[in-house]
């Protein structure tokens, strides 16, 4: 007799693959190695610093100061110590105090994400969310939580300019075809073009979403890693109950393999309910007491921040300068790890099915791995993303390829 | 205008709380100390081994070798060295050899039954677990995996003997009743008695369960805490592809606070199931690599074994004795770190009324904090599980309060 079978819920989960992670994984199993593997795969997809590790590996490295208290069952959505750690950070951009008691940790953002989405909406309902935006986000939200992602396009027009208005009219459409949107979800800085929202667009969009009557999720995990001049405004500077602040270590501190994310939340039913759900999917006392040994050297924080910025500042423009030598033109990042690029001149129509075409021309013949522009549910083929804080070699080298597939087109 | 609220689905996971937990919140935040606090709560109601601090802190607090790729993204499901270390160790338990390609790593077991009771039910549907069992099953498996309990009551009178009759009668009554069952759960050594399970029983389950067509998870989280003159078989070494078994690291090396659980699967689609889910729930990259370093050490490993079942063996002692000088009997454990203590001639009536009489004037009264049967979905009112092993101080001054309430009661 053959063993019983899984859930259907849990075959749909399996049955949807990111296709983000599984182009990282094929090509961190073959990587470039300018000496040693120099047909390998550039990996200039997945949006991580690999600029700051020099800084952080000491820290890391050092004996810690565990108590046994640690070895212990805590309190599972973070401890006292650590949610205040983490909230004096977070006061040092918010623009006014945050405080502790407000934050929830959990072992990544994306397990926020999802546990905000099983707290605001019910199986199959919307969330509406500015695109293009970042693809994990449809794991996030839907892989285990089941709301439905419902894109409000901006436009390439005006720089993806964050619009209000494109918020309000995506939700009403929707409403209108009798989807219940419960939350519309915000990147800021965003993913994937890097702009930083003016402060008016962002305030817009929190009363728009108020009048609304929905939520508004802000996923805020490059809030520290702002590198243009522009002045960034938190969410977090809002008092409204129905705004919710996520941010975590992956981006700014370069920890995308420690798992630290938190929400931070003035509602507190949704308090209540990520708390719940975060005894599914605690931080580590151990990760929480390293953590809190960083954020307690202020002076260190202060010059890595710094140090990161400026180093962001420095890959980024030698990719929008190499690119403008490609006559290719960049979306004009301020913030994050990557450059939102237009290659729509090179499609050989505009449809998604051309821009794979070209995404496969990249990644299976240049093995180049950037992340094509589908993958963000904007309305536009042939916008890609590229992330440039990584080793300028491999950087220089994917370029070079680059230039050599379009070079080849022509 | 008020903020919107939140889904009913969370509203109903907030809504139930476990008491376990809540109990231990209370008791936590006003300790028994003999100085400083001497009428504050023993907390002897959380399965924690609390004897080891002295051989683990010295190698947790010691400088680590952390690698760049640690700070990066990785395997969510866990690194393939962290699998096989752990394989390694489970290997010497499992008698045969056992491969961390099979394993998934998440952040703590509850993760992992949450992950399973996903992977293997639809909401809704049953799983069928020989009780008394471990009352956080309720929060594992039900809270937002939403399956359900269905207790296969075992018997005081034969020791709470595992009974594949008992399993198979419960199974076919919750069928008969119109519910689908496509899972029983085991906790193997046992949470409450700290029984080990016989080889045969558990072979029988094994057997009938494929029988049945369900499958089997069994939880074998105090797998190495065994203390007994008895040899303790771990179903990992059945090589049926319905037999799922999860292990951490919370009470065989009294690392609770560090979230680690693990599933070992020979069902591929149940592997690809709670690997999906792994990456809500991932183990951070450095709590890995910390492992690592304590497993990658196979002598201290053995005598750190060796010493904890000694340590264990001893704290369990003492609890039997006194309770036995009190006139109070156990069910005799041989692994794990409680004891099950029949207070049902202390009851007033053989009611679950009665028993949180007695429960409330241990907590409320006399400040000890040990877990009231009612929690375990057994049948017979009357048993406690009280934690031996922490600090003789505590445990002697629990048990001092235990006896000046039972005389008081005479």
């Amino acid at each position: 007799m053959s063993a019983p079978g899984i859930s259907t819920r849990a075959a749909r989960m399996v049955g949807e693959p990111s296709h983000l992670v599984e182009a990282h994984t094929t090509a961190v199993a073959d990587p470039f190695d300018p000496q040693r593997n120099p047909q390998g795969y550039v990996n200039l997809g997945t949006a991580e610093n690999e600029l700051v590790s020099d800084l952080l590996l000491p820290r890391l490295r050092a004996a810690r100061e565990v108590v046994a208290s640690d070895t212990h069952y805590g309190s599972l959505h973070g401890t006292d110590e650590f949610r205040s750690a983490v909230a004096d950070l977070l006061t040092s951009h918010a623009g006014r105090p945050v405080d502790g008691s407000r934050l929830v940790a959990m072992s990544g953002t994306s397990a926020v994400l999802d546990a905000l989405a099983y707290a605001l909406c019910e199986e199959g309902e919307a969330v509406v969310v500015p695109a293009p935006f970042y693809g994990g986000f449809d794991v996030d939200f839907t892989a285990r939580a089941r709301a439905r992602l419902v894109p409000a396009p901006l436009s390439s027009g005006d720089g993806f300019a964050l619009s209000a208005r494109a918020v309000t009219d995506a939700v009403e459409q929707a409403r209108a075809a009798g989807t219940t949107v419960p939350a519309v979800a915000l990147i800021s800085p965003h993913n994937p073009t890097g702009r930083v929202y003016a402060a008016d667009a962002l305030r817009e969009v929190v009363d728009a979403t108020r009048a609304l009557g929905v939520h508004l999720v802000v996923d805020e995990i490059y809030a520290r890693s702002v590198f243009g001049d522009v002045v960034f405004t938190s969410a977090l500077s809002f008092e409204d109950e129905h705004v919710h602040v996520v941010w975590g270590f992956a981006k700014d501190f370069a920890l995308s393999g420690y798992k630290v994310g938190l929400l931070h939340t003035r509602h507190d039913d949704v308090l209540a309910a990520v708390t719940a759900q975060a005894y599914l999917s605690p931080v580590s006392n151990d990760v929480q007491r390293t953590l809190v040994g960083l954020l307690g050297d202020a002076r260190w924080v202060a010059d890595f921040t710094a140090e990161s910025a400026r180093r962001l500042a420095v890959s980024h423009a030698l990719v929008v300068d190499r690119l403008a030598e490609l006559g290719v033109e960049t979306a004009g990042a301020q913030a994050g790890v990557f450059a939102w690029i237009d290659l729509r001149a090179q499609l050989t129509e505009q449809t998604w099915a051309a821009e794979r075409a070209l995404w496969s021309k990249l990644f299976d013949d240049a093995h180049i791995n950037i992340a094509a522009g589908e993958l963000f549910h904007g309305d536009e083929p042939g916008w890609f993303r590229i992330t440039h804080a990584a080793d300028p070699v491999h950087v220089t080298e994917a370029l070079d390829r680059l230039g050599r597939v379009l070079a080849h087109d022509e």
